[in-house]
């Protein structure tokens, strides 16, 4: 059986490039393995559309069940954040570069996260340890996925091994200006031209568990907030929507790449709680939390503390 | 604060050696840490009791409350294993080849598992991959692990890597014999004699949660089972005062290293199903199971499958 491999709900860039990055490591030491996602093809993100295409890369199949399969997970170790009956499925494997997650197995496997700004950095490193070059259209991949989760290395997660890897792919995929790719990418991902307000929620979107509380935390990366100054009032009917199907809290970072902030929107069950998590100051549903550029290292693990986990 | 790097509940030879190696490796990279074991040097195995004193090695520190500290882990990651209050604790780093255990955490850390004979094999390439030079004395530490924890070789855990890393670290130990060294080690391990029952049961031992209930497992490597012949009565009575408290199950693997089999005792709630699970029959509280070396690779999962997990 073929070892499915497999990125987060929701994919970004990073979830889908990581499948087709492992699943051809895997190829290449003689396993048999797929890149798969949990979408269809017509409904990746424009960001992930455009790195596809750039480098002509094919989209992952789609998987939603994965029970009785063998699976390999990138970017996410959180069962809650995988196909329907993860736990029922064979896990031989995880490439992650977020926190640790919920998973267990009964076998020991390779899991190998690092604190580093994109598993495609993690990955990069595994093909040059294993002495396996990459194939140019798929360093593509790898490389715009590091652009896009260090955000052209502005994020705090981005370390000097992304910026390292970089330069590795770059020389593989044939890219000169990197700056060049991630403008094209950014122009791609902060388009909101006649997106309905919940695919925007959506765009970019994880649940968590926080001590039994679900809370939902969606990202738009924008390259000003003039871009949703016009349909604020439906993202918030969105967030209204989406906290009533028995969540907490729905929180929406509206990340300004180029100030390097967030104004955060937030619809909660305890306002009061979400403004203690980032010491702000909620006004019509928002604040503006400066520096605030990931939801990974600053919004989630700030909103932990906040609920005692 | 210094990263107290720390090994699972009665230290085998690995979690001594891993800690000891992915400390110096910290430290060669800047960071301060210190190797930690669950248990004072004077309650070490003898088997690793003799490896540090063969390689002119200091025991590691006793850590028993992880509260607030800096922690890393080696050669497990279920916090059950670990010293109390690991779920309070910052856990920055984690280097196993066991199954991957429950421990979540709030950030991405390093998160290195690979499906090998050893930890010392793992942290073998970790070394390699940064370019740091393992020092003699911890290298001859690492190379015994291997040794032991794949029973020269023998253990159908045992890979590939595992036979690169003793020829890598024998080289750099300056050990030319490494059967001689194992059977050093093995004399150490498998020997009996004055030993209270209940320190041989604890010698190897671990709990594990079975779908809530409480199962134990130990394991005595021997040269040949005549070694407990004498004392098989008192080993049967420590494991139901241990049961008692408790468990559902408490299971002994006397493993016949030579003739690489297992006299599995088992004292239990329900006979049947440790029966099935491995497909024996008990006898007299014990069955012969061929081929049988692993707790890890064979009886746990034998286990788990078997509850249900």
């Amino acid at each position: 059986m073929a070892i499915s491999v497999v990125g987060h709900s929701n994919p970004d860039t990073d979830s889908v490039t990581a499948s087709i990055a492992l699943a051809a490591l895997l190829n290449a030491q003689g396993q048999e393995a797929q890149a798969c996602m949990q979408c269809a093809a017509a409904d990746l993100n424009p960001e992930s559309k455009v790195v596809l295409e750039k480098f002509g890369l094919e989209a992952p199949v789609e998987i939603s069940d994965a029970a009785g399969k063998d699976i390999a997970l990138v970017d996410f170790s959180d069962l809650a954040q995988g196909p329907a009956n993860l736990a029922d499925a064979n896990v031989v494997a995880v490439v992650d570069h977020h926190k640790v997650g919920d998973l267990t197995t009964n076998n020991p496997i390779l899991f190998r996260a690092e604190p580093v700004g994109c598993t495609g950095t993690v990955l990069n490193k595994m093909f040059k340890e294993a002495g396996v070059s990459i194939p140019k259209n798929v360093a593509g991949g790898m490389l715009a996925a590091i652009l896009s989760d260090t955000v052209n290395f502005k994020s705090p997660t981005c370390t000097e091994d992304d910026k390292i890897a970089v330069n590795d792919l770059k020389t593989v995929a044939g890219v000169d200006d990197t700056d060049a790719l991630f403008m094209d990418m950014l122009k791609a991902k902060s388009s909101v031209d006649g997106v309905p307000a919940k695919d925007l929620l959506f765009r970019d979107y994880k649940d968590f568990d926080m001590k039994g509380n679900k809370v939902g935390v969606g990202q738009l990366e924008l390259a000003t907030l003039d871009q949703v100054a016009d349909i604020r009032a439906d993202l918030i009917k969105a967030m209204e929507e989406v906290k009533a199907d028995g969540r907490h809290s729905v929180l929406l970072m509206l990340t300004d790449v180029v100030k390097e902030g967030t104004d955060l929107v937030v619809i909660s069950d305890d306002p009061a709680l979400i403004e203690n998590a980032f010491g702000g100051k909620l006004e019509s549903n928002s604040m503006w939390i400066d520096g605030m550029m990931s939801r990974k290292k600053q919004t989630v693990p700030n909103l932990q503390k906040a609920f005692g986990c």
